[in-house]
């Protein structure tokens, strides 16, 4: 049986893996609006990201407050820090939701987004939320062959990435469409790399070996 | 006299203000490049990366060894963990100037800087470096006053990111260019707030409030 210290920590990791569900639904939401220049919807990521901080903020504390009080031993110790690292990183790709966002609601009632470019756009959303899904996943299962999946898929963001740049050169688009395909291309790309961050960490607790 | 512990939890204070000297260094250096369409240099800051990396893990197994050996105090905790987070922005501050250097590496011989850009480019190294630099000063000092002046050089940066936008549409810049700038201006901007973050975590561990 758990004691109610062990129960506490497995509740810290939960949280966290119900967070990234939360921040991947932010992103899908914030690339919805983005495509579909929806100003509502624009907003409500934006007015939710207050939740996803004060969830941070809840995790930080009572896992701060498990290390004062506990004394844990040294792999409990290394999962409460290594929470802490991680839950920064999920509240940092929460940001990134809000950021496209925030794009989109900056050039409503245009769309930042040419015609040319809706399925890549789309593509990098849906990796977006899968690649955090499957972060969850991995807080939740301490599975090191699916957090090596992680990087397959982030390798499909960086790829993305890259062919965004072309489109804006071969579609010759307007400069603020640049600047802002520009902008959100990397807040993508970002928050996919913050997913891996937080799958890497985990293999770290599992295997005592940090991923390069 | 300090014990042998509280000497440890200083040096690594201290490690972390010299981290950022390196860090604030190399972002002068990629500006430098980036101006100077300077391959030599731009190169040397992508090759120094590695030794900042490296300061970052030294950093990190310290603190985390001593909250496992050392069990401290509240106080004491509160600045080991807090020295794990301030270690993680300072070394993704210096991602930024190694992504800027890339940048210049990637154009060479070409330049990304428009010739009536490079003053606000020049604005925005200088501020980076001078802010980081002060987030040394306030790691060492503790100086609340000091700290808050970083909000200010912050609120400097967002001004210059804001023009640099500008600059880009005023000047009517190629899509390659645009393309650059929009991003080596986000890179200077992130720079600068990873820094405001490290300032504010000293502020909450002299005054134990947390600035929005």
């Amino acid at each position: 049986m758990r004691d109610a210290y062990h129960e506490e920590l497995d509740s810290i990791l939960m949280d966290l893996a119900e967070m990234t569900n939360s921040v991947g639904s932010a992103m899908a939401s914030a690339t919805t609006a983005l495509l579909d220049v929806d100003l509502e919807l624009a907003q409500k990521v934006i007015d939710e990201d207050g939740s996803i901080d004060r969830v941070y903020h809840q995790i930080e504390m009572r896992a701060f407050d498990l290390i004062a009080r506990q004394q844990p031993v040294a792999s409990d110790l290394r999962t409460l820090v290594t929470s802490l690292r991680m839950v920064a990183d999920i509240e940092r790709a929460g940001d990134l939701a809000l950021h496209v966002a925030k794009v989109a609601r900056r050039r409503y009632p245009l769309s930042s987004v040419p015609p040319a470019m809706r399925s890549t756009i789309l593509e990098m959303g849906q990796v977006a939320q899968l690649i955090m899904t499957k972060c969850g996943d991995v807080i939740r299962t301490r599975d090191v062959d699916l957090a090596h999946e992680l990087e397959r898929d982030d390798d499909a963001m960086d790829e993305l990435h890259r062919r965004i740049f072309g489109q804006i050169l071969d579609l010759n688009v307007g400069l603020e469409v640049a600047i802002d395909i520009t902008l959100v291309g990397r807040y993508y790309e970002r928050f996919a790399d913050h997913a891996v961050s937080v799958a890497r960490r985990v293999v770290y607790l599992v295997t005592g070996e940090l991923a390069s």
